[in-house]
């Protein structure tokens, strides 16, 4: 077994996520860091397409070393069929706590053409740092008309996570 | 409000960007990493389309959670308007810092095909650890011929950084 | 020169692997995350295309700021070619603590149609763990039919590490 001194040092995570824009005549609402975007074309996806919120989730799990979406939200879990990012963030960080991890922040970036975000930055970052009681950092980006984000498929979203273990777990059997 | 124990946690950013290449008649040099490289096919953008160092620069921004390039270069700030990638990141270290932050490291990836940057590299991590006084390294990877960088569209970097809240702000009202 | 305050706070890295999938009739057996997957189609690529092993490695390079898997495994290093991820992820930490850094962890996202990774992913975590001597974790996700890695034209990964000098380089000249 390696060095328990790992314990002591912050761990990083990360995620990423894409999601496809819905068909021009799908009515599908647009819901992204946790935001109603009014005008805008949905995302497909069972759930509401929030890269922004599943990233940050799957940041959050991989910090912790304790899986992913697919493992926590997936089709076994009915209950969290077509969740809110909201919710799912707010569970992620329940679960994350829950295994012992406390979280120091969360930073996500958006990557796509819409919608223009920076005029509602920090009405989404409170947003997502109320859901998982934690700071979450979200900023914004394209690609220069390229990818597939820049050819307008779709959005993308990637983020980075820190945790540290919390007393309780440092003095756990593994501590 | 969530606890103050995040204060004493380092936080991490996340930035990434993507630049096409110049046309081919385009004589526009090549700027990247913070270094001109000589008989290299330029890339796009209203700026020097400097990837590596927008990708830092939006890492350090992020980490921080204070928006990112276009809240702090964008268009209703004229006097970075083409401004290099040097400059760019010693403006972002600045802001970061002036906002309370001590900046750990900066890591950033560069991916695409050319130029080969493993020569360069170290030329690479001193100009822009000076541009930023701290820590930059920067690595380079290529796509197996896919994706927007594998078929030579363009270019992309990805960055991360590490900031933590200064004494300074550590003191403040929020610390 | 800047502070030597850095030295004190972790370092972040971040490193991403594109590998193509081999062509249909290329026999190939598929490596990923440490892990051999029989009955999948195998990657393309100078080495067994471990995708995960091989951005995990970069992201502790990028960390340590030493450069990346060109530099320490490349063609002018004949004995890592064809290297597993093991082999590659177990060096690779190796170099880093050599370099006077200790490893906190690893954290790597599998981006990718095949395989299904969910039901393999603590045995994946568990080689690559033993391989680095740290904490590996793996998660996995989809892009939701987009780009290279939705269209099956092949798998990514990205990673990020955190790693801290190490008490006895602390204590050098540069310390
Ligand atoms: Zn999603
Ligand atoms: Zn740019
Ligand atoms: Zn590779």
């Amino acid at each position: 077994m390696y060095a328990s001194e790992h314990l002591r040092l912050p761990r990083t995570g990360i995620g990423t996520d894409v999601h496809a824009y819905a068909a021009p005549d799908d009515p599908a609402p647009l819901w992204l860091a946790g935001l109603f975007w009014g005008g805008e074309r949905g995302l497909s996806g069972h759930s509401d397409g929030d890269v922004v919120a599943h990233a940050a989730c799957d940041a959050l799990f991989s910090a912790a070393g304790i899986g992913d979406l697919g493992v926590h939200f997936g089709t076994d879990r009915p209950e969290y069929a077509g969740a809110s990012g909201r919710r799912l963030l707010a569970a992620a960080a329940g679960i994350v706590r829950g295994a012992g991890f406390e979280i120091g922040s969360v930073a996500v970036q958006l990557i796509g053409n819409r919608p223009v975000f920076g005029p509602r930055r920090r009405e989404a970052e409170d947003a997502l740092s109320d859901a998982a009681q934690a700071p979450v950092s979200v900023s914004a980006t394209t690609t220069d008309g390229l990818g597939l984000t820049g050819r307008g498929e779709g959005v993308a979203a990637i983020a980075t996570a820190v945790v540290v273990r919390s007393d309780r777990a440092g003095r756990g059997p593994h501590g």
